[in-house]
Order: C-alpha cells, then structure tokens, then sequence
C-alpha cells in the first residue's frame, strides 16, 4: 500500500514550509499538486518523482475532485510515498479532510504536516497581528466565495474583533457593504495582500467604507483582513518595505483614518 | 545594530518549525526564548549561542515584559543576530507586535518568521479540519484567558462554525455555559488537545454540556476545538492513534452524540 502525506505547503516561498513538510517532499515518489503550490517548493521533491498536477480551474471543483480520488485509487495500491501539497494549510478551506477519509476508506496509511495558513502567516509577516492587546481578543477566518445557493451568512461572523477573508476578493463590494450594514465601523481599516509571500506581492490599504464605494482595486489571489491591526502596518511599514520591498499602495488619507479612532 | 528574528517555533514538534525558522535559529548568537518552547528546539541554536528564558509565570506579565525589553536595549547596539523565539506563531496572542513595534523604535531590523499556530495545526494533525464543505465555513480563534476588568465578550465569538480557543481551559466551565446561553448546542462536539505535538499528547472529546456540567477534567496547556468538525477526528481515530500513539480518552456516547445531528 502507498503511504500519504497530506502536506500543506505554507503562504508561498519554499522555505515558509516546515521542516516536515520539506522533508516528506524530499523523499516523494508522487507529488499530486495545486495550482497555488510554486515550482520552486516542487523543486523540493526528487528528480525523478512523478509531479501531476490537479489544480481545479474555477466552475471544475467537481470534475478536479473526482480526477484526485482517481489517481489515489490508481496509487494506493503501490509501495509509493505519495505527497498531496496545498497551498496554506491543508485543513483550511483545503477540503483535506474529504481526502483524508477518501484514503482512510482505501485503507492507506496518512499523515497530515500541517503549514503556515495564508490568512495568518502573510499578515504577520508584514506587522499585521490578528490579535493585539487592547486591540483584538480574537479573530476570524472565513471564505468570501459563497458556494451557488449557500451564501455566507456574515452575522455570524460580523462581530469578531478581526476577521481574515480568504478567496473573497472578486465579492469585496458586496461583502464590505454587508459587514457595514451588521454594524462594522465603515472607516475601519482593512488590507489586501495580493499574491503574499511572492516577488509578486502587492500590499492594499484603505478601509470598508472606500471598498463599498468600488473604489479599491485587488486582484485574486488575495488575504483580506480587517480591523483595527492594519493600523500596525502602518506604523512599521517604512522598516517592513526595507526588508521585505513589497510594492506598496497607500490610500490617500489612512493616517487621517488612523488618527480618527 | 543587532537584527531581531521574532520567530513562531509551532505547536511543538522541533520539524514543525519552518524552514526559515529554523536556519534563523541555526545562525542566531542569542536567543530569547518562552516557557513553551522545548529544549529540542533550542539545540537547534549553536552551542555556543547564549540562551535566554524570558518566560513568565501567571500574574508576571509585565514584569517579564519588562524584562524582554531591558534584553532588546542592552542587545540591539551589538553586532549580533538575536532570536526571539515564541511558541506556536508570533501574532497570535504572542505580543509580537508589541516586540517588533519596541524594536522599531529602537531602530533595529527586525524580520518576523510566521509559525504554525497551535490552534490550527494540532486539530489539522488530528483530522480535525477547522473548516469543511457542509460543516464549517470558517473559524474563529480566540483567547479564553480575560483579563481582570476586561472579560471577553463570547457573544462576538459565539455564532462562528468553528471556534478554537487558546489558554482557557480552566475557565472551560463558565464557557461552556455561557455559548450554550448565546445559543451554541449542547450536545456540540469538543476536543481539548492537552500538550499537543509532544510526548504527552492526550486527545479528550466530548460535547458542550457535558463541559459545563463540570465532568471534563482537562489541564492545561490545551487548546480546545469547539463545533462538530470534532465528528472527523471520530471517523479518522482508529487511523490517527495508529501513527501517532495520543492517549485517547473518550466520551462513553460520542457516537450517539454524532449520530443525534
């Protein structure tokens, strides 16, 4: 029987991986991969190991889901080490666990390396704490992508001190207008990390109310977060684009939104 | 002037630490580490790096706070590398941006490496997914453990799918009660995950009421999962304990709780 490992591949760059995670690609024989996963973390695996990709376009969730079941079915039953890399963690909005019990089912034995989440690690690294004293107790992590007739119900969520909205960039106008309808502060400041942790990275400031207006443009991928936390950035990001040079956009008058509060 | 790594060491096994962590730590000539964090973590420092405890004990909160910035003055106009080194990630209840923020203004390089947070990557390793299609569309972390004078405001929290709770378990009673009072179901699934990514790990599950009804012994450290996400872990269990070996305590009618929803 093939043994799988359920790895998730961290923010972006290969060495936000753990050491687990690199370790387990190093000694794969398969690699069964997403289409948020880079070519230098699959560098990480053998020469020689198999690399199939099983990325889902949008609109193909079903078809990619049956065509990953497949390929476990066809190598169960080898004497492989067989890697399914994710993006992020595999047990956020990763539909890992479906898998799991997939290969659970099949008899195989798996193990799960968890990775640095999207909607935690890509905010850290820019000064971006999801809790602060004084500033957030708690927070959220949600999707923005409301499946076909199961829309998100934000009251449930619309409370938290911070709130980190994955895969929900094309829906922002809709979602900012909502959240300030349930009672959110409209000035509160938010941020848009497009393609985190990448040479790529674009990081957006502003706040719900100018989002509502249509008035902020973001590309997916992205990790939203809003809350009051984005003001960190703001004091710290002179060092962070020292070190980090993402390619920054301020809104006009964030600091006269910070000052406000 | 030194350069600071605030670092996330993971949720405790020392090949859960990033790649990155993990060569910082490997190159550091200080490192500041916290009570959570394991000595098979700390060799990964060289021998001859100088190993600072800067942990503290309850109701020494500021004093060790205190402590950590005297370190950071009397080390940032040193030649050094220095890490700073927190359990699970840095930005979540670990006061990082309140490090980096001290840094800052002494005028230090600081980098921040993003960790596995122990609320999401213990559950994960479990099979306990945080979100899941039809189950969970998204969670919330937050701290069970209030301040004098500013108690939590669970009716913020209390309608998420999913929430993870970090350092509350001796309050796990006045919880349980309260988000049974905002509304959560009794007969809910928990998991408490005692010394989770260790030796000692101990898996106990079983439902809200049962928690409020004072029949749950937990100790901490412990993060507590609370929503019937819980229900995968039951499913996957027999496969879990088999590679990892947690001493499982179960609730005599877990099944029957499942099977009731």
């Amino acid at each position: 029987m093939a043994k799988f490992f359920i790895i998730g591949a961290g923010p972006g760059e290969t060495d936000l991986l753990t050491v687990r995670a690199a370790r387990a690609l190093s000694r794969a024989d398969v690699v069964l991969y997403d289409r948020l996963v880079g070519d230098d973390i699959l560098s990480l695996a053998p020469k020689l190991a198999r690399k199939i990709y099983v990325g889902k376009g949008s609109g193909e969730q079903e078809i990619g889901q049956a065509k990953i079941f497949e390929n476990f079915v066809r190598l169960s039953e080898q004497d492989l080490n067989v890697v399914r890399l994710k993006g992020g963690d595999p047990m956020i909005f990763g539909r890992g666990v479906e898998e799991w019990l997939f290969l659970h089912e099949l008899g195989c034995e798996v193990e799960l390396v968890p990775g640095v989440s999207s909607a935690t690690g890509l905010p850290a690294m820019l000064g971006i704490p999801l809790t602060a004293r004084g500033a957030s107790r708690g927070f959220a992590v949600v999707t923005g992508h409301g499946l076909a007739g199961a829309p998100i119900e934000w009251s449930k969520y619309s409370s938290v001190d911070t709130l980190a909205i994955l895969m929900g960039v094309s829906r922002r106008v809709e979602i900012a207008k909502e959240l300030i309808q349930l009672g959110r502060n409209p000035k509160e400041l938010v941020c848009f990390i497009e393609n985190g942790s990448s040479q790529q990275q674009k990081v957006i400031t502003s706040n719900l109310e100018k989002v509502a207006s249509q008035s902020v443009e973001v590309k997916a991928p992205a990790v939203w977060i809003i809350g009051n936390v984005v003001a960190f950035y703001e004091k710290l990001h002179a060092h962070v684009s020292l070190s980090e040079s993402p390619k920054e956009i301020f809104s006009e008058n964030i600091l006269q939104v910070s000052n406000e509060q």
